[in-house]
Order: C-alpha cells, then sequence, then structure tokens
C-alpha cells in the first residue's frame, strides 16, 4: 500500500515536487546568502593568491575549460593558457591588489559576480610602481562537490 | 471526485511537478537552443541598430536596471546613463560592426554570453575611420514575457 501524506498524496509525489524546487536553487534567497558568501571568498583568495606570488593558489580558483579575458589581448583560453600567461605577470611584478565585489547573480549551477579591483604592480627588476584600477564580470561554476570554480573572467581599466 | 491520472496521481499534483520542472528550465537542453536562438538574435539586433544610428532601437534591447563597462572609462549605471553615453558615441560616428556570439549559458532566469567583435567608426565631422576589434561577455535577465534583454554588458579590446 502506497503511503499516504495528509494532504491523500503520496508522500514520494510530494518529495519529487520538493526535489524539483530546491534544484531551482537560483531562485531561492538561502541559496543566494550562500553563494555571495562562496564568492566573496573566491575574490579574497583571488586577490591573496595574486599578493603572495602564488600562481598555484591562484589557479585552484579556475574550473577546467576557463577563459581569462584580458583587455588588450586576445581570450585566454584554458587552464595551461591562463597560467602561462599570469606566471609570466606574477615573474615580473609584485602585486598589491584590493577586489570590491559588488554583486553576484545565482541561476542554476552558474552565477556571475561583478565588482571593481585596484592594485599596484611593482617591477621586480625595479623601477616605478605601476597603479592600475578596473572593474571585472565573472561568471562561475557551481562543482559537483557544491564549491564554485571560475568559468570565465574579464575586465578591464575605470580611467 | 479528484480526477486521478493513470498513476493513480491527482492530475493537479502532475501539473505542478511539470510546472516546477519547467521553471528549472536552465537544465533543459530544449532552453538551451532556444535561448541560444533568442540572445544570438539581440546580438544581431545590437549591431544593425548601432549601425542604423538607431538609439531608440539599440536601447530596447537593454533591462531597466541594465549597467555597460566599457573599457578606460567608470562603468555606466542604468539606463538613462546608457542612453546618454551611447547616444554620443552615435552622434559622433557611423559605426559598421559584427559581432560574432560564440556561446550562451543558460541558468534558470539568467543567461551569459561571450564573443567576439569587429567594427569601424567614421567620424561624423571627417577624418580617419577606425577599426576595433574586441570581445565582450553580457548578462542577459529573462523577463516576464519571456523575452531577453541585456543585464550588465562588458567589452574590451583584443589588440
Amino acid at each position: 500500500m502506497t503511503r499516504r501524506s495528509p494532504l491523500n498524496v503520496p508522500v514520494w509525489i510530494l518529495a519529487t515536487v520538493l526535489a524539483l524546487h530546491t534544484a531551482c536553487s537560483g531562485q531561492q534567497p538561502g541559496d543566494q546568502k550562500a553563494v555571495t558568501a562562496a564568492i566573496n571568498d573566491i575574490f579574497n583568495r583571488y586577490s591573496s593568491s595574486l599578493n603572495s606570488g602564488d600562481i598555484d593558489r591562484w589557479m585552484s580558483l579556475w574550473a577546467d575549460n576557463g577563459v581569462q579575458m584580458p583587455p588588450n589581448e586576445p581570450p585566454v583560453i584554458g587552464k595551461d593558457a591562463i597560467r602561462a600567461r599570469n606566471k609570466g605577470v606574477l615573474d615580473r611584478f609584485v602585486f598589491n591588489m584590493t577586489i570590491t565585489n559588488d554583486e553576484v547573480g545565482v541561476g542554476g549551477d552558474w552565477a556571475f559576480a561583478r565588482g571593481t579591483y585596484a592594485a599596484t604592480l611593482s617591477p621586480k627588476a625595479g623601477g616605478a610602481a605601476v597603479s592600475i584600477d578596473g572593474k571585472y564580470m565573472t561568471i562561475l561554476a557551481r562543482q559537483p562537490d557544491g564549491s564554485w570554480k571560475i568559468h570565465r573572467d574579464m575586465f578591464n581599466s575605470n580611467k
């Protein structure tokens, strides 16, 4: 005999409705809050890993099929290319960067983030430091373990 | 007496499950295809409205709380500011632009798109035309009527 809920509806139907509703997580306020916290943490690690010159820790924030879209150069496609490009920058400069994440939008297993950054890049070979001031937009992908990784990352100058 | 489906489940329950499943549209292959077509059409209208100098038609592609993120200037926040900035550009230049949209990702009522553009901007006051070659990333929002509008739009140069 099928187990019935007080609504006289089989319990498995209620469970299915609930599961489908939970799968629509982009629309849930609770998910919005948790995802925003997780993504703000990614941007904290983004700047702290660059500031400590740690390419491995910075690369760990990226999804496997990531694409970086820096200004004034072609898109950088895939983790190998992203590592090579950004290791080259870290080899030449000491970073002092802060990131302010202004917003997070969540839709299912995708999220986008938008914000601003400021950084001073000091050449390791000596010479004047370069100050940059810009904005970014980032797409993040929810991973099978529930964590988030950077899928697309684009930035340009505010000046 | 409640109408029952062949599964001995009230019809309204099946309808609810179906509606919730449809609401999780970001995960459905059919939605991916339809949304990609709708968004490719938006980029066709994006370039054709700029090429015809039609600021009203171009503005109709934007959501009310849109943000444009052009290179080498601060973010342009809200439709009034976006209209003023881009009308200023269209007042000065005749556009000849093509957009190639490379990908669309869909998550619930959000989508992102990424691609490249090339344009020749001919000064109305005379003088040499300027060629630009860049990439973009755009967040689009599904509207209550099912159409899509531009929510965030960022671009920078490939050169």
